[in-house]
């Protein structure tokens, strides 16, 4: 692979009907970024069109490594989207999008990938039922362990189990999931963090006051402590299992440098609420970095122009730090 | 019973091997309150004496409704108990302090119970495996469910499940507890969070995105939406199911006056990161308000004299505002 002299990033503009396209193209217009790095969106013209009218199409040239915003098509089908509606032709613009946008990460054309919003709904009439961008992310990659990461300004956040019902998240915990989880925060961390000496990795007990010494269930004892353990044996600097309603408090106090929750509430909760709407999502153990903002396409103001920028503006900026890390194998997080 | 010219609060000294004594003495020494109100504060002399040496003992006159501070002798054997360790004598004295307490409240002595932290670890060694204040306070007063609620400055959080493992939590969630846990909050707020109209209590969804419509899970649907509807044909002002993730964006943002969460992590890991330790705990559903800070007897700093006074101050505080409204049956959320 050649030398870069300039960061690249490949970003979706994800779901039409969503505000997917206007948060890329106004925080791009908006930011300094395009002096820095090169981008490459990725998606429909007409989307695009709407919000950056004339923005170039990639050419030969483009492709050059030099700083500039270009428009890169995506090949979903041109016909027109309603906002605010989940539809078949949404849906296959968007995984058309995302395709194309990691076939370019892989060939090496940009070291990054940012995802705008997609909707479930929608994937589902494309045939694509109970995925998400994670999903489709491992599929197109092959990998076989990723985990979701969420990032704000002072808390980070990593998920044992994502989207599951509360009933199955005991059962659904196992030592090589969550192994893969520990290791994945860890090396993030240790590699992307940009502190030289990150602060150890906290993992939260299954149950409330991490079992309370196994009056309050087992999974602690049973599973966790092994697994930390385990882990630490090889090196990691891990601390818990950690209740999760101190955790939040002592996370700065203690530096640590993140959380593991074992499930999607136990976490997202508290971070969502500390940290707001600026909010990232990163996905861990991919070829690649992927980062996409926190939220969904917010069908209700799509199309107005009204959507905040906060989250996209957060996932395009460490995006860029991911990119200038140029991380060897490109991977935070892979094994 | 007759009319008391200023209000007056039982205040529990708790585990004597704990902060409870320190923090009560010093919150009362330091504050104003003693001129507003009648204290009494039940527990054993000799810990009492160490923060706060002569303290009058309660007498005929005492009781008469005056403001000040009394020790009222609570019965546990006078025997030294070491600072930091869970003890029976300990927990025997915390015990009959408590029972007490409960017995002068119930008696019209005062209208609000305080009570500092105990030790369920102590408790275990005193026979009473498995229980704290909530459970002791059921007990001793024979109502058949109560809620546990926690309040900081910007945020109530009233709990649908309390203390169990999480593997248990989905099966233990019932049509009648979650009916009583809703009617608490609300009465407890329309009763007493000083608002004319107070806005309406918001309910979590037991699954990630409150279950995404079905496809994370049943119980919205199958349970939480039907208690909802009926309740709100009884005339309680409801929302829900909300998502626990966006939850604490959204309450201040829309007005909410308190929120329901289903199980212990789900509503105190973001409750406490956000309110920090001013977190106090209130049971609702007992025949008078009972009120104590939300943190535990803090073992490691116990007998050094810098515990941090705010969740008692705060507790304090709240109790004396309860004690003031003197709602009819003095019994905010009881039915």
């Amino acid at each position: 692979m050649r030398r870069k002299p300039c960061p690249g990033l490949v970003i979706t503009l994800g779901d039409p009907a969503g505000i997917g396209p206007e948060i890329v193209c106004r925080a791009l217009r908006r930011g300094q970024w395009r002096k820095q790095a090169r981008f490459l969106l990725v998606g429909r013209r007409r989307d695009v069109e709407r919000w950056w009218p004339g923005l170039p199409e990639v050419d030969e040239k483009a492709l050059e490594p030099r700083p500039g915003v270009w428009f890169y098509p995506g090949g979903g089908p041109e016909v027109e989207v309603l906002f605010g509606r989940p539809s078949r032709i949404g849906a296959e613009a968007a995984l058309a999008a995302l395709r194309a946008g990691i076939r370019l990460v892989q060939a090496g054309v940009a070291e990054v990938l940012v995802t705008a919003p997609i909707n479930k709904e929608g994937l589902a009439l494309a045939g694509q039922k109970g995925k998400g961008h994670t999903e489709i992310l491992r599929e197109e990659t092959g990998v076989k362990a990723v985990t979701m990461l969420l990032e704000g300004k002072r808390w980070r956040v990593a998920l044992a189990t994502t989207h599951l019902p509360v009933r199955q998240v005991a059962a659904a915990l196992r030592v090589q999931g969550l192994m893969a989880t520990i290791r994945h925060a860890w090396e993030y961390v240790a590699r992307c963090s940009g502190r030289r000496r990150p602060g150890p990795v906290a993992v939260m007990g299954l149950n409330p006051h991490a079992g309370d010494g196994g009056a309050l269930g087992d999974e602690e004892g049973r599973l966790i402590v092994p697994v930390l353990n385990c882990l630490r044996r090889q090196g990691l600097p891990l601390v818990g299992p950690v209740p999760a309603d101190s955790a939040f408090l002592r996370y700065p106090r203690e530096g640590w440098s993140a959380l593991v929750a074992l499930y999607h509430d136990q976490g997202l909760a508290a971070l969502k609420a500390l940290e707001g709407d600026r909010v990232i999502n990163l996905t861990l153990g991919l070829p690649f970095p992927r980062v996409s903002p926190g939220h969904g396409t917010a069908y209700e103001i799509a199309g107005k122009g009204k959507a905040r920028l906060g989250a996209m503006e957060a996932a395009i900026a460490r995006g860029l730090e991911l990119a200038e890390l140029r991380i060897p194998g490109g991977t935070p997080g892979r094994r």
